[in-house]
């Protein structure tokens, strides 16, 4: 034990600790010992109170602590449009959507927007997250003021309406993922909307990147019959087919959506262990369709859960959208063994953090690991009695039962109190823009 | 103006409110005053300030007053079993909670599992629910202590191993239906648990005390296959071509689930005014199907929303469940435009009010109608901003933005804290037994 660090930053103790560890232990009362960024011990209570010089105590008695969920995928300035544009037809909702999305989403609004993403995501257990949307820079920015991790780059797209965001300039791109490559919380990706929304040419120079720079890419695929249409108009295939062929499958891919996929392409995912970004709000509330992830599992494919943005979920609540996972999959198959919920907490942490290529650093409790967790308090009567833990966190959590969340070794919520982001301000801001946009 | 009543017990000003009365009406700026158990006046708040001397006001600026949410289906106790039996066969399921409920719902479970439920229900809007179980006069007894209104009668089954709770006993049933029918909170019905766990003759009887006293009918119908089977079987039939021949469907009647339903069938039902108690988490998680909602309000079928047991759901928040009927119905049908949010909200007050016969009491704010409401705080960051006030209370909301639950007049949630239940001795109590159930 003289090996052992004394004095530590965070000492969380009394908990059960959920760890997800490659054995997926749970410790029962056990504490966490945070130095800097990185956890530093983690064991029985009991072995620790006197090895621990720890600037910051928390009793944790009672709670849970996890790794903080991962959301692989979103468009966090959409909080601007919550609300806004509900049970329509997906041409209704684009049309509405482009419209104040081209009129309205300056620097600053985007900056308002990701701001209250990220209130709500911390609030509700979520530690790091992929943005795909204008102006990533400024996002970036805001998420490395608030403390809290983002998946985030370049996102190459021909829209019309758009060309003003420069989103298919490579210089500003490529000076975007020279600058953040080693940032702290910043994870450099490179993006591509969609086959529909960009071209062949685009596409290559997407790939020249990402294979230059060993990155991460995401994209939109088949999520709707509407865009296999596109594609099929557009390049005489399907999406994945096109994708594959300019060599954007792989362990570096992370594809958003996957609803509409076959069984030889469900194959080609695992074949060539490209992870998927399901979805479940979104699809359905857009009529997509219901993604096949049972099946996926099954094959190998790794999935991952992602909220998609608020203008289509309407929540960033990352627990729901898991418990909608389980149980849709549940539903459409007939076999309410499939997705059982210790799975699905999988898919919210090291599962996820494999499909962003994070796994090294996020994604379980571990000594070396960044120090990402929430704790959450077990006692609420939705929570009560105590039979499984899993099962609670896919089934019956709410997102008020989170009470603590760090990022990095950095208490971003403390007893349910936002510390660096400044929510009525945000709140304020963001209500005063979308009365200019329904005004538009 | 001269005949206000002066005199008031609560005063609950500066919100908006969500009327759902018969012209719709959303009041801005608006006011509610209470006396005894009923709504006394609505109004523009500027009108109220001086027409009112009201024991408790309450200001509500930034907060939406609706009317309370009504449960049309559930089994309270089962919260004993919350995260007891998850991803596992129907089968599976009945072999364990039949056995854990054979041997530990004595009176004192039943009444520790119920005001569980209550709890919850009170924390996240819900005022007035429906329950069928065994020892039902002693979550009557529970709910009238808890101040929560509660649909409740004897639910006639004939299961292996629960011959000694009595449930075929017409006499206990009666003198319940008796004692009950002038109580204020208690609104007794009579149940059958489903035709494949009753027989013609309890059929008969159920009618019969059904039709003599002009009561609520309440049953589980077309579930599932395997019950289609089971009724096939028993009475060469399926579900709802029994309950015809007894007389038991009509306006009176209340089926839960109807997952599986021939159009012939949801126009028998929109024929004779049956009523539909509409599941989706528990019929999802138990991979029962997923019921044609959207179709039975094609046909004109009044349609509402229960959450089932906490054993196959797994919590109680009924705006939660609003959330899922909304997404499900626009999944599987490929349109999103079915079941907007408007007539989601319609289903979860004044529909569920028609569903169980209470709509000239419940189910709207009106003045002359039983106090019965909830207060939204619009203020979290998952409710930021405001487009659509509905679209938010279905697809945004958390449980947590619930702050005060009025019953009959009496508070029972103020500022997020319970008044009538100990909720520490509640939950204590609860564990206990799930300690127990555990071991067994």
């Amino acid at each position: 034990m003289e090996d052992l660090p004394i004095h530590v930053d965070y000492l969380l103790s009394g908990a059960t600790i959920i760890t997800m560890n490659p054995v997926r232990e749970i410790l029962e009362n056990a504490s966490i010992a945070i130095k800097g960024s990185k956890i530093a011990w983690i064991g029985d209570t009991k072995d620790v109170t006197r090895q621990f010089d720890a600037k910051h105590s928390l009793d944790c008695t009672g709670k849970l602590i996890m790794p903080g969920l991962i959301n692989v995928h979103g468009h966090w300035a959409m909080t601007l449009f919550r609300g806004m544009v509900d049970d329509i037809t997906l041409e209704g909702w684009l049309a509405k959507v482009w419209k104040a999305e081209a009129a309205y989403m300056t620097e600053e609004n985007v900056i308002a927007g990701a701001q209250l993403a990220m209130m709500e995501m911390i609030r509700s257990g979520t530690t790091c997250a992929a943005d795909m949307y204008w102006h990533y820079r400024a996002s970036t920015e805001a998420a490395r003021r608030a403390g809290f991790r983002m998946i985030n780059g370049p996102s190459f797209a021909e829209i019309e309406g758009f060309k003003k965001y420069r989103h298919t300039n490579q210089e500003i791109a490529t000076a975007y993922l020279d600058e953040y490559k080693d940032i702290p919380l910043v994870h450099p990706c490179v993006q591509a909307h969609s086959a529909y929304t960009t071209n062949p040419e685009l596409l290559q120079i997407v790939s020249q990147i990402a294979a230059e720079r060993n990155l991460l890419f995401i994209t939109h695929a088949s999520e709707s019959v509407g865009e296999l249409d596109m594609v099929r108009q557009k390049y005489g295939k399907r999406p994945l087919e096109v994708l594959h062929e300019h060599g954007l499958l792989g362990k570096h891919t992370l594809l958003a959506h996957c609803v509409h996929l076959t069984d030889q392409e469900i194959q080609l995912l695992a074949e060539t262990g490209t992870s998927v970004a399901h979805c479940p709000a979104s699809n359905l509330k857009l009529s997509s369709g219901i993604a096949r992830v049972s099946d996926m599992l099954k094959a190998g494919v790794n999935v991952a859960i992602g909220t998609d943005g608020a203008a289509s979920n309407n929540d960033l609540d990352l627990f729901h959208e898991a418990q909608l996972a389980a149980l849709m999959q549940k539903g459409v198959s007939g076999d309410p063994t499939v997705l059982p919920a210790e799975k699905v907490v999988f898919m919210l942490t090291i599962d996820a953090a494999k499909a962003v290529g994070l796994q090294d650093l996020i994604g379980s409790l571990e000594v070396g690991k960044l120090a990402d967790l929430v704790v959450i308090d077990m006692d609420s009567p939705n929570l009560t009695p105590h039979y499984n833990l899993y099962s609670h966190l896919v089934y019956a959590i709410s997102p008020h039962d989170v009470c603590h969340t760090m990022v990095n070794g950095q208490m971003l919520m403390q007893d349910r109190q936002l510390l660096n982001l400044d929510e009525p301000a945000v709140k304020a801001k963001v209500c005063q823009i979308a009365k200019q946009i329904q005004a538009m």
